[in-house]
């Protein structure tokens, strides 16, 4: 069995999911659509998928399923005419900047019993999955106390910072997930600072660029997030689990491992870029469970209800930074 | 010219002073004070110290300086007599458990003119010292973010919780201190969190044994802190700088550095079991550092200040964690 | 343009290649032959290929280029016929174990003009790549020490032994490629020590499972190869080069790189399990090398005379074991 | 009981010792002789030790032991004299420059049951020991292999060189006990080979500053060793031991561990610049070792046996290269 799928968007995150569907043969992108035609011809060159319209693809009894990686305030109008379409569904975080707006989609979603996976894709990296197995396997004990620290290699453009809904909402959002990942337990409070220190037009758009979370849960369990939206030395990507029995850690990735020794001292080279080359393993594992789902008929995972909750302790960040206060979720 | 010290109290930390004042040629130990006779007796045979008592230590002429390592509640009294009988001082962390009375003691250091080092010994770690050295190099640019892990092997008994003023107190203190240290600006707010994870008698005791910590300053610079008082594979001591050229980095120190590769994996043994193996170099530092401002008549560093701004900070985490509340530091 | 590829040997490595073709858009693995009708299905099942035979494959104008994975026997008669038909070549090493009939094969190769390739993946691997490179940035000076550390996970069975021509020439043949790459001159002399210490049975068919390899350039470079048949820890490759402005290094690779800390150490899993999994981007990267050559008309690199030097440098090993001499090689 | 000691020669090595000795409570160095008084000065004004004379601490029956640090030249005729005296012998290897002197001299210590301790630093390296603990606790097996890099930071000056006695026994001779210490078992036959590529004028002297050496045992385990008069990035030294159930090893150690990221990746300081910072603590256990001797009345470890086994060793290399032959050991 083959699923058929379409892509919707052919930008930078479009370009990652169809290199990952072609990394698994269950998988066939037959459509891309883009309102800018040289981006889906490029991917339609690159894989043989035919460029298509948002309508075609709903009215394709032979499209099983969508990816949806167009601009964020799409998204929850894509899902909902999808679910209605009977096409499973992976849409890229978040479902909406609005959580009333995401939350009504979630309802359409069920109602149609629609099948639906949010793109938070560190969930997949093989090195972070070891993590969360080690922990699953009882190396670690009960878990105590996460640490991430996500660090951009560089700022975004303004115009980006304007509609991405700001750094909690584009960036630690993944941060959010992982941790809930890793917590295993839910979030109940929230605490974040957020400073400027990286490039003042961050903060005219009233974003911040600098940021550090703490996280708790009912048992009392911790998390911290750091974030920054530059790294000169490339992606930073770490998270470390402490538990009652010990720790485990994944330290960051690289391209290319080696270290040159020299008077000045041993050196090894950069982090990867950026996502697209630090997760390429991760997106593609992505994609496999999403095929997965379809084959097994089950529910997709992290669902839209994952992509609720982070994007609820996203606001609740924002709103800690800006009252200076801390903040319960419901 | 040889400065002749005599130490006050002649417990875990006494030892430890007592060896690191061997290892400076310019020092001699000359008298050794505790109510336990076998304690000090254990470091009269070990360094040729007389055993002592305070009033003789007072009265003694040919006694230039004095190491406080007695319980904490009976530091501000010492400090104060000392300061008068024109001694210098070295004095373990903390002043006081009481913010006023640390102030009016140091109110009456500043009348006297003696000179006051605090006990924060990891600033003189070598590592640590090659972390800041690389920021005033100007290796990482402008300091944005500091992140402090500091982790104990175990919880301490119950009876040390009742008299330690609780984790943020004789815990967190030095890492308060080893923040400001590494901003290199003042702390304007502190958020922190506080569980019971470990131990719950710590709990019982109205103390937290998993803390995380939120500093802020003036620039919006952020230092994070993670604590723990349990830690399987020992004590855990890193820091790490994050700046707008770059980032530096202390990884924890180990006692023996090998690595056994088996079919299970590769592993290298566990970190120090604490402070008194971790910090030997630092704690000669500390002491040559108190012997140079001594000799060289100028304030030694950290000042009793120092330990101020430290027992303040330490002070406003815990109102912080039950008040639930970010504090301004004034 | 497309190159038409047809897999000659269904194998083990047949697998890692027909999969490395696939990664490259250039390349359409059009035909697979192997004597085992299953084996042979299986890659064509996996890859859309059919299944063909040799004399199919020579008399075929459609296809370019042939991929020699057969029985180490079968390789010098493969391609001097595929030669003599026009395709480029690409095979596994080596030509044959004995050096005249390899230099008999060369010598046709060279009257036809054929393209020919040698399988020596290791020159491909990024990391290595990332060596050389540092090396041909003068990052290290001149070259004067190399140091290769190759293990295998576990001994091959006695029938393997039997026809790989011993340790020397199917596993001590890529250090001595990988050397010659590091060391930038011919070598002229060898000496190698053989023992029996994994499995008997290896010194019951006149091999030798542990060897240390000394190799030497005329301007008194140095090489130094340590193989063992047996790491319980994986896949172990590693290189070093010393040079007069510093050192560069290569450490081994690990599909999972997270740390489990406990109270009996820091814990990192097992390398690779062997080259399959280790060497996936070198393979991929070889066949792209492959197929550049093709595409530009140009010679492949490394050639079949790569190919009979490390054969000749294996011979002389073997030779020096057993006499116990250091033998120079014209 | 304390053991008064009596250093001869005050040179680099005299140093290192004088302040391995201050270390051990139960030892008092109480006389220094030297034949230039200001070196001599130093370390009685160091170490309150007076100044004295070969044939004054010969005849001053206070001192139970000495300590050999004198041109290599004169280590045979002292040792003779003062095991004849009665006392305790540490001497810092070679026993000799020519075996059959070295002979002479172990015989008459032998006659006399004095006690002799050769300075072979290296065994007492607290990571070297945890690397022989690990075999001796069966964590890797039953030794197979044994690989030791071990490379000075810079070449010595020709001076130096002229009297050394050549590379192999100035340097190697430390690797070839390390080697043994590792093997454990004797070592059965050597091959090595010279180069000159780091200065010519090393060459001109008949010596070489660049070697490979390979032993084995008579069970066929083999040992690596890799020197160079060269390292820029400091006194690089590392141990390695592969067994049948895994492997170990004691990488290099650094006086600051720090790392700094920047845009041009990630540095770490480099290695410690010699001996004498590098082998600190195993300087300070070699003379605890000696003393635990002499207060236990047992025969030290290394003995003179050792030392002269490794000048065999070092004599077997030189004529390996010399004659480009593997020399078996009688």
């Amino acid at each position: 069995m083959v699923t058929r799928l379409a892509l919707l968007g052919a930008g930078r995150i479009g370009k990652v999911h169809a290199k990952a569907i072609a990394s698994d043969k269950r998988a066939k992108l037959v459509a891309v659509v883009d309102a800018f035609a040289d981006a889906a011809q490029a991917i339609a060159d690159e894989t043989g998928a035919n460029i298509s319209t948002i309508d075609a693809v709903l009215e394709n009894a032979d499209i099983d399923a969508v990816i949806i990686c167009t601009p964020t305030n799409t998204h929850a109008d894509l899902i909902e005419r999808f679910a209605r379409a009977g096409k499973a569904i992976f849409c890229e975080k978040p479902i909406d900047l609005d959580v009333a707006r995401a939350q009504s989609c979630i309802d359409v979603v069920k109602e149609t019993g629609a099948k639906i996976m949010l793109g938070f894709n560190r969930r997949f990296d093989p090195h972070f999955r070891a993590v969360r197995k080690a922990i699953d396997d009882g190396q670690i004990g009960k878990v105590e106390m996460v640490t991430i620290t996500s660090r951009d290699p560089g700022a975004p453009p303004p115009e980006y910072i304007k509609v991405s809904g700001g750094i909690f909402r584009d960036m630690t959002i993944h941060d959010f997930d992982i941790a809930r990942y890793l917590l295993s337990e839910e979030i109940v409070s929230v605490f974040a600072t957020g400073s400027v220190l990286v490039d003042p037009k961050i903060g005219e758009l009233g974003d911040y660029d600098s940021a550090s979370i703490i996280l708790t849960t009912e048992s009392g369990r911790q998390a911290i997030i750091s974030n920054s939206r530059r790294a000169t030395y490339g992606y930073d990507q770490r998270i470390e689990v402490h538990g009652s029995l010990g720790s485990v850690a994944a330290e960051n990735q690289r391209p290319v491992s080696i270290e040159v020794a020299t008077k000045d001292g041993y050196t090894r080279p950069p982090l990867h870029d950026f996502f697209m080359t630090r997760y390429t393993a991760a997106y593609a594992a992505e994609i496999t469970a999403f095929i997965d789902a379809i084959e097994n008929d089950v529910a997709p995972s992290p669902s839209a209800q994952d992509g609720l909750i982070a994007l609820k302790l996203a606001d609740a960040a924002l709103k800690s930074v800006r009252e200076k206060v801390l903040v319960q979720i419901a």
